[in-house]
């Protein structure tokens, strides 16, 4: 196993990267929020919805893709998605809302920092960068559909099982017939995946799309069975959150 | 193991689902609470009582079911168990409680997003959705008992044991004999399955309903020793409560 | 192993179960309490010796039993350990504290809810409830010792040694070899076993009193080595504390 | 493996108990602490003198020893090591400092309750307690090192690896080899081993003294490669300090 | 295995050892920063700037070096990476940022102590510390790149794979076939290795710097597949952030 080692050694495989991602979730200090002055709301939201306009005239200029949900349950009240060409952009947005009136009214509590890509298992690109289906994937702007489940994803390097000691046929063959048990869901629930290894703990973020959650709950059932994610997935946790639409902040914020 | 793979999956279940699940659990901040006004205190209780009158309507419309525990131990203080037709519902119900007067007295700890799921292990309908036994059990008024068991529970995929690399006709014998474990509390207990892949952490939450805990206990002692808990369950929080009456609301948060 | 599983189902243990149990860790807001006015400290302490003095009464009449310790080390500064017939009145007792004024300069850290419980193991009873001896264990007032060790514990389910795939024989074993180990400390060290399946987040709770906190030591050392412990004990947390006596109660609230 | 059990019993090994141990780690509230009014600080610091000089009549009366150190990176600020013939007296001084003025601009974040210990697996004592060599170690004087290296540490109870399941020579070689590996340090690195079993969550605290920080990561580090830490060793958090003496402690607390 | 074990005894490794290393990381609290006056703003930025600038003297003087930077997310907001001759005058470094105006507005959330360390496994110094190339590792000033990726990282001590257990020939090769897969990099990406072996929890700390950040995922994303990373490696937080410069300092704190 260790001698005449480099021979042996598992072939990687490529990826193809993208923007930039950040995950952002926050939560609300409703009682402090409740306490504050009308007048300091109103001030807190009309300079939200600034904030909010700028980033849109990003995503209008294709610099950059944004959008706002509610999250259900305790895990957080907020969540930012939030894609952009460097690092340096995310941190000035994430900055730019930790700063904010309405943002001072939050309450960190988890994010996610990582990079749209594409692993090239399944097909590869002699220019992948230059070409515009691909473009279109790494460059994107984030659904529009009602809902979103984002979740924490890792491999398994176990004593037994070791994702990154198999080789890659057998990786691609894994993923394939992943991606074959998920084909029924393609239509209805879109998908972005992130990887951010060297970037943030997990390995993987994979944020889905669609108008009814329950789907969501399908995928993820039937794809547990899946050989690769059941003796090589690691999830973490699972957040499930609705568009807040510009036109209900309002109501969202009212107390 | 990798080759041939797709002949060889592991086929999956079909599982019925119902009205959307929140188990919301919060603490008072006793202190804060104890310094209010009376005048506030007031304010706060008949607020919260027409809160609890308006899921109630709800109730009674059979579009949702609720109910208000008290929490033993210092894991919670409140939980509210809620079921809704929609996620926005359910997070519609979070957000009115949470910026309520009373709710600006307690603090989020712990919830759990999940769907109320009927697996197809030991029976299969052509049309469930049409049958009323069947939607009699998804979407269901949650039990009067006076107490609740409420626990988190999700399937090893261990290196050696993995319940989703398990064919399906054994997976259907282990909960057929987990069934027959539980059979002489049937009765006594009632129970409501919620299932939580890719909505929340755990795969399934189970709540469980009686007028006398020790049963709980007995329950969980008994089938502890089945193989598909003691091989295959990964066991989360118990948390243990009992239903505050409407009458009793007053004298619960009297301080 | 999943054929004809019924004939092979491991046989559970018959316990029987006395009061139910909530041991109630708290830490003091030390420079809260020492900015409150002697007027407020005075009223605080003395509305805890009236409620010390309510559940002496319970004791009195048998129906229940409590103590109160000091912690050492950071885990907590108080702790509560109280007896009751039915969870309703442990939550009472609980909220009883937790809504006092001096409950108020206390923090809440941590909580085991669980029952009296003795297993069939060793001895087996007809009518155990009947029995004068047994009662006087299920049902039993706390040693009034100076220090109490209070440990949570589980038993293993791992993919080689699962306590609860083991015959009932080979348990039985192991629990009496385990209780020989611990038969030369039986007279200096009291012990209450107290069950939490289905309660809460371990499964057994262990109160040990004694004089002399070092036999503590030396009981868990040596039973360390038992085959049960060695190969099927989890561990959690241990606490040590040492009882507050009535008149020793101003003392440790000066401050 | 479970039948004749009691005849294949592990042997344990005897311990021989000295003064009981409280490492003792505090944050200091440096925000509130530098809004406090000089008069406060003054007050706050002089309490606190006085209160180590108490505890240094004790230690002259060879009662008991302590040390105050400042911990490098933000595991804690202050850490009080403490040791003293009786659990109530580590609590009267873990209390003291709670409650006084200077320890209500900290807050609380680790502690680890004791005991010294020292096995006899290299040597046997028939009267330990009259050894007079013996007594040296069990009560011993805090070195007055510069630094502290302090951690954490248990014996795995693996599945394979199992250290409570070895033959009572086996863990003597073991240890008796892991003695040789640290004897190049035994002149530079003292060292005071307390048990916990019983008293706290990890097994033994290790308290290590020296002149040169870089001594304890040589030691660490080669005893690493030890079989009993390398298969054996389930190590918890590091903390490395360095004394704060009498006349800096003016300096130290300077804001 | 455990009989003539000293033999047997697997070889250790030398390591070289330079300055002290402290990764601080500290959070912002922007609403308690928003809500300052501008005259304790300005006072708070001039006094930082002091700090940074008795900081930059000292690295002028070779006796150390600093940087800090944004992270990304919110993991944290600042981290401070600080290399001195002795823990001492580390810990004074990180105590005047604490009690320092600006300091009293974040937040401690994460720290690493740890020291610049070479191993010998490709190259053996007789005498290192004399040796220009090596105190240029040992004794260096931080690279300047835009981009910081940190990230801690320990070594498996697992029942079957277990690099404490493997001869120094394997280990060395292991390092030697991961030393190849980063080459690619090695102009794009500079790194500083510490070693905290007996100073904090994971035994090294990983500190890269480059112009791009998608480098450190390729980076980590190709030596991933290395077997030592793959069976060895045990991975803590990934923290991901860019050097604030002096001249941006202004703009980051403006709120």
């Amino acid at each position: 196993m260790v001698g005449g080692m480099t021979e042996m050694r598992v072939e990687t495989v490529t990826t193809y990267d993208g923007w930039y991602a950040l995950h952002d979730f926050r939560t609300m200090d409703w009682a402090k929020w409740a306490g504050a002055s009308a007048k300091v709301k109103e001030q807190a939201l009309s300079e939200f919805q600034s904030l909010l306009g700028s980033w849109q005239e990003t995503a209008g200029a294709e610099e950059g893709s944004h959008a706002v949900y509610s999250i259900v349950g305790q895990k957080a009240d907020l969540m930012f998605m939030l894609l952009r060409p460097t690092m340096k952009e995310l941190n000035k947005a994430e900055l730019a809302f930790s700063k904010s009136l309405l943002g001072q009214y939050t309450k960190p509590n988890y994010s996610f920092v990582s990079i749209i890509e594409k692993s090239s298992y399944t097909k590869q690109y002699d220019n992948p960068y230059e070409d515009p289906e691909m473009r279109q994937k790494l460059f994107t702007q984030i659904p529009m559909d009602d809902y979103i489940c984002f979740y924490l994803m890792s491999k398994l390097r176990g004593e037994t099982y070791n994702w990154f000691q198999l080789p890659k046929e057998d990786r691609g063959n894994l993923m394939f017939e992943h991606i074959e048990t998920a084909k029924p869901f393609t239509k209805e629930v879109k998908r972005i995946v992130t990887g951010a290894m060297g970037l943030d703990d997990y390995e993987w973020g994979v944020s889905l799309f669609c108008e009814d959650p329950l789907q969501f709950k399908k995928l993820i059932y039937d794809t547990r069975f899946d050989e690769v994610s059941a003796k090589y997935g690691i999830f973490g946790s699972f957040y499930i959150g609705y568009r807040i639409e510009q036109e209900d902040m309002a109501t969202y914020f009212e107390v």
